[in-house]
């Protein structure tokens, strides 16, 4: 097993580690959508809504357009899950509002227990796809206790790119190794490995809402895995 | 007076105002220092070395050499201020551990408890012409509720330029005028406002030492002024 003794922050993958999106983005569609008298299944719908992450900040990665802040990309999406759902009833006001939808999302029930446990030992950072504003709006509501927030907008693209990955290093003074990638993402762990920084699998299988399945990773990959935040303050002795 | 209730978040300058550098600095060169038979005046000691701190950045703000972090300056003031009290018994690895002693300054007995009735109705940003790894480490350490730290390095050059000031209103997603710069320095506080930034000044007597005469300024200049981040809170009403 790798020695972990050095590590010294945490960079915590936002959307589906840390806060549940699904459950929160389909709160927030039924709390709009339902009193205008739409019954959609909101689990489905917050999916679709989500089918649009990869290729929206594809079009970014790839520089086929500048970069713009995931709020931004969360209401453009948004336009094509109402479509899709044959949803027509809202103002352009009201899709503005719903977009936010993203920065009310709750934490995971063992996120800010285990969060609290690890901040006494290690420096806890958000390494998020979102921007400063979404994150920290978030974190201001569920409590969440970043130490720092770095977002995309600090480097202006989006994961997998390796300068949001270089960007943990650079800002906190560590070298890759000192630094423990946190995700219930491989893809994202992954290309964090490729940068040099170690790696953390959390089980998040309700992330699409409960009871979809979702493949686990293999025995043995990555430098550890737990199925919960306070799991992951367990096995780092926090 | 200045309508404040559109105040969303506040911008703190972080030496001075939030953490006492005169203090911690003298403190952490005695300890460093004083076994080595020096017996300075620990408070003119700490106060030559920051006489480098407008100089050093200087240099970066007029193009005249690349953005270094707050780090490798302070790393670079000390050189200074050793040689000009005859300081020579020091190793190159000392005087790094010493450089860092920026990243162990105490905050004023009123600053976190302040900070935490802040904190309840406010985003509370460090802007800082330090970079984010100083900043982090300090706010570990002394314990600053922190939600995001914007530091110098996100924009590579160092206050007053516009660019620090202009950081805070993009990353925050907010107006200008929702935000309040707060600071005990009135070059910081004037470059805010003409930025559209809101301003609070906090009177630190005490920050070039126990004594030191500070020039207050004029009453009504500024939106509020304040003895303390407690009474900042009050006038506020957080």
């Amino acid at each position: 097993m790798t020695d972990l003794s050095g590590i010294r922050a945490l960079t915590f993958d936002v959307f589906g580690t840390t806060v549940d999106w699904c459950g929160g983005v389909a709160r927030e569609a039924a709390a709009m959508l339902g009193p205008k008298g739409h019954a959609l299944d909101w689990v489905a719908f917050a999916n679709r809504w989500r089918r649009e992450y990869q290729p929206a900040m594809e079009a970014v990665r790839s520089g086929k357009r500048d970069y713009v802040v995931m709020d931004v990309l969360h209401r453009e999406m948004l336009d094509m899950a109402l479509d899709e759902f044959g949803v027509k009833d809202v103002s352009n006001a009201e899709k503005d509002e719903l977009a936010l939808a993203w920065r009310r999302l709750d934490p995971w029930p063992d996120t800010v227990v285990g969060m609290e446990r690890l901040k006494r030992k290690y420096t806890l950072a958000a390494l998020s796809n979102g921007n400063i504003a979404l994150i920290v709006a978030m974190a201001k509501r569920g409590k969440l206790p970043w130490d720092v927030v770095l977002g995309a907008d600090l480097v202006r693209t989006y994961k997998p790119m390796p300068a949001l990955y270089d960007s943990a290093p650079l800002l906190l003074d560590l070298k890759p190794e000192q630094i423990m990638m946190v995700a219930c993402h491989a893809w994202d762990l992954d290309h964090a490995a490729k940068r040099g920084l170690r790696t953390a699998y959390v089980r998040r299988p309700d992330e699409y809402g409960p009871g979809a399945a979702l493949k686990a990773p293999a025995e043995g990959a990555y430098d550890l895995q737990a199925g919960s935040f306070v799991e992951l303050a367990d096995r780092l002795g926090a």
